[in-house]
């Protein structure tokens, strides 16, 4: 018996891949699509034909409703809203008894929201009693990360738990479909590169310091090191690329620290969660990889493995340098979100 | 009277930037134009139609020489070669007494030959003098650098003097005119980001260490701070932009650093040589500049300015971040060695 | 003594444009730049950092005014509106004395209206009598053609005035700059072409044959030929390049027609209007010429000549088959207008 | 029993595909890959890391033979080969007792060689008998058009049957990938477009004539329409869009022909072959498609079916434009031949 889920913003572009991510889900069925301005307009004609997904016929004949609690009957709700309608109608399907999971940013460092990638925290998923006993809500929320942030975090979580991150400077290299539909201007973006993607940089700097934090019961404590990112919007489509400079506690040991990634699996994968990829990181030995359009879909579940290459020392002994690529739409939204999900299914929080 | 200057490998996508250059220079008239299968061909049909720069039609209606020293009479010739055939036949046009100013890779490095871009370290002429007599030569070989470590020296340089660079960890979104004609198939660029460019993290990681490094009568004394380079090429056409994370000996303060890097002027601006730039660094300060389709032409001389931009903390007072964008075919090869060229000629090395 | 003259629309992408070319423009002087949100905004802030042209300093500062005929005082005003703007403002203006020269779409194929290319149909401009007189106005109002007919109905004039065109079938690759700012979604053209521009193909197959048409006193008595357009949109910045299969009533000489396309010179050339090109038509014979990067600023005044190339016969002795770029900004937009009123002014129509 | 393959030229950018397309065919196993430079090297070696196609490991451990008929056993073998090797190569095969089905283009046009799309003229593979009888060969050699003629005359074949074509003026926007690897340099391609592609407007205007031809007994009578042919490069990766303004013999029902192209089948959807796709047109109604990313690899095989939009009237009632967008690498060349090869394997010529 599947649960039901509905799309909050479904129109946008991460909505639309999570109406394909979510057709034949073995899980989840969706019940109801929201929008804005499409409210009454046949799904598939409020999306029009500007997308290579397959979405089930199903989802496409359905009627696009308000994005209001009363407007909808679902187990839980996937939202990938723009931040400002987040900060509102979010809390308000939380208190209406809806099980939220969102990758919208505004709640996402509230202290008693949990921010989950379900390989790196799942244990943060505890916060969520004592939301609903501080909040006093029938339903919940749970925050996924940016899009950046998220293949970010994954990487540093095996990083962090061998050798110590004390610092990481990390610069970005992001594809447009990071800034949504339309989006980037195609003036801005042919033969250019833009070195400033407005509030990105902050995000970078603080979710991984939650994420990779410890959960005290009714408050995570959050990672000690320090970040830097400059963040950068480049003229590729999906796929975001990062370059890391990392300093580490301990001496780090090259071909170890490829074996800890190679190795490294969580939760997702132990419980062979529909959406889990078999191997969350993919080290990539080839001395040009890894590549933005070759290595984006990579693994087992398109999208959801982050692809690393270029592993090599700092300039000191306690320092490593690595370049990977992580899809921004799979396993820095939709993907994720759903891996989410899927992890609150097993654990009961659906029923 | 101009001297007479020869363009070594004229038909590369440097050496037609070199002929465009010179077309009308006040200070240098092109007598010679080599190649090698081109050989014996009119230069204008040589490089066919794939430029829309301006050569004069002096030039274009040349015949184009083999690269043989017996070949060609000049008072100076500009080098572009590529590096194997550098190797090899640039020591030759020194010995038979050429004043070679060359923009290859293959002799940068070696003590004797000085490394130089004119607002930093014109004074490493001084080598030249010591190069002649332990090699015996007539003729002398100066280099200029890598078309990615020489805005990143130029903007270097105002900083290291006021606050003491102590490391600099450098990541590059390069573009596809940096690898030469044909060099990067379409394929391999268009929607995708390649994470590696041969041999050029070593060039970026020493060079600048040699042209900030002290002149001491016989040799360099090199700079002693630590770099890092993380190499990416990226679907731009012309102009490498780069990002910088810097720690210094001394606190920074930030509106004064970004008044020394807006005031810096060196040798060339104060001679008024014809290629030198009103201002080498241009501080943009719109929070999404520079970037690299606007601002590769910026500045007095198009493409000799180095535009930088987001001057801003790092992680510590004793840091900066910053984002510049330099042309790598003008700053970072044709344009850089001409200056030099014409410092040499008011400096009397061209009698 | 300048003319003064006021840029209605003056943020959008084409009104830059106009700031740009009439900045110390010899025969104009802008007096006032008109906004909508923008009104109030000094206009280098209104425009932001998103271009590279050099506006003079004193456009720079001016406050943006509101587009009313109240509001602003000048002797000419040029209108890059919106359409639907265009189409309610522009007649007011025109009532209210000004002369008006309009890019926009609205009003281009009423009767009384001349729609005009200085090289092609000068004496059109005879129905501005008429039109002030039968519209009751002090002003007056002169179009110039879409972006993608203006290079078109420029090629076909000599070759109609030679050997008469019959038929042509058009299919065009169009730069993402003809859709203005924001325009096309970077999403929808990164390895993409999509075949469809709403309108374009309409104005293409008709705006031609008003300007290759007779002046009647009163009326344009259209050509007679068919016109076929097929209009895609490709992953270019700036220039249209289209290829033409024509049909011709007389036999087709190549070489005489590439004679009559080189030779063709108009009234603006014999003028020597400031913003005529030298050649209004270039023959490029390179078999791979004209190309959209290569040639879109040819010519003596960059983004005023139409390059040609291909020239070759068809699949009788009575066709001819070619290729051509045009600039959709200079050509196409800005540049033709500014010459527009450069022939009013030499015809005393600002007095 | 599979029967066995090889693959000639395997290493270059269509000999990738065919590895891809091979890997788990149901009726055929490769054997043998053959090259020049690679030869004695792994397979997976010789063709790095610059593809994302999933390749099987078998095939990718293989040790790369050299293109000769001694070097290898195989009951087909399949050419890629560059013009000047497939010319005097393929003769060579198959006059050793190979069936050859080739892509390459120096045979296309000899008058007992069968050049074959299934869905359009299998009957023609009757030239074989003939063909073998004439020369003398215990072997045989079977090709495939030229990528862009490939979706031309899958399309104007249901067009011919129904109404009869008299005329196809056909534009095309073509991917860089038809040029092979390293093929177009990016320089030359972003922000452009070029015009001109060596040898390709010659195939267009001839391969479709012999194909939609009539076989009689030991010849093709060509069809005797007439085909003109203007090839541009534009800056996609795959997928070949080309636009067509269609004369035919009889008036032309729009809605009767979309139906004729939506219903159209072959051979290959009534045997059911493995790679036949279900539908071999497929007609898209929104008015903005076909998109080259969006339906490259549309329907059930991808890459296989021809997706065609803007289905429209031309300027006369005997006539219809259309704009159609094809894969290059499959239907265009690998998809295709391994096409036939099934169904020379069902005819039994394969035995």
């Amino acid at each position: 018996m599947k649960k039901s889920v509905a799309i909050l913003g479904a129109t946008g572009m991460v909505g639309i891949r999570y109406a394909s991510m979510l057709s034949d889900h073995p899980l989840f069925r969706v019940v109801a699509v929201t929008g804005s301005e499409s409210v009454g307009k046949r799904y598939g004609d409020a999306i029009g034909s500007r997308t290579g997904l397959r979405i089930s016929p199903e989802v496409v004949e359905m009627v696009v409703s308000p994005t209001r609690p009363e407007s909808i009957d679902a187990d839980l709700v996937f939202s990938p809203l723009p931040t400002e309608a987040a900060k509102s109608l979010e809390p308000k399907f939380a208190k209406a008894g809806f099980r939220v999971v969102t990758d919208a940013s505004p709640h996402r460092m509230e202290p008693d929201v949990p921010l989950v990638i379900p390989e790196v925290n799942p244990e943060h998923l505890g916060l969520i009693k004592w939301q609903r006993k501080k909040r006093g809500w029938k339903g919940f929320m749970v925050a996924t990360p940016n899009c950046t942030a998220a293949g970010l975090a994954l990487l540093l979580k095996p990083i962090h738990d061998s050798v110590g991150v004390e610092r990481a400077i990390v610069t970005t290299l992001q594809a447009v479909s990071g800034a949504g539909y339309p989006g980037v201007p195609s003036l801005d973006v042919i033969d250019n590169v833009i070195p400033f993607i407005k509030g990105e940089e902050e995000k970078v700097e603080t979710e991984p310091l939650k994420m990779l934090g410890d959960f005290r019961g009714n408050r995570i404590e959050h990672a000690k090191f320090q970040m830097s990112a400059m963040c950068h919007r480049v003229p590729t489509t999906d796929g975001h690329m990062e370059s890391a400079y990392i300093e580490t506690r301990d001496q780090v040991d090259i071909p170890g620290l490829v074996k800890e990634l190679t190795d490294f699996r969580g939760v997702p994968q132990r419980l062979n969660l529909p959406t889990a990829p078999g191997r969350p990181i993919i080290v990539q030995d080839a001395q040009d990889r890894p590549q933005v359009k070759l290595d984006r879909e990579a693994g087992s579940v398109p999208g959801m493995s982050v692809v690393v290459g270029r592993v090599r020392r700092g300039l000191t002994s306690k320092s490593v340098r690595l370049t990977f690529v992580s899809h921004n739409l799979v396993r820095g939204a939709a993907g994720s979100t759903i891996l989410v999900a899927e992890l609150l299914h097993h654990r009961g929080f659906l029923e």
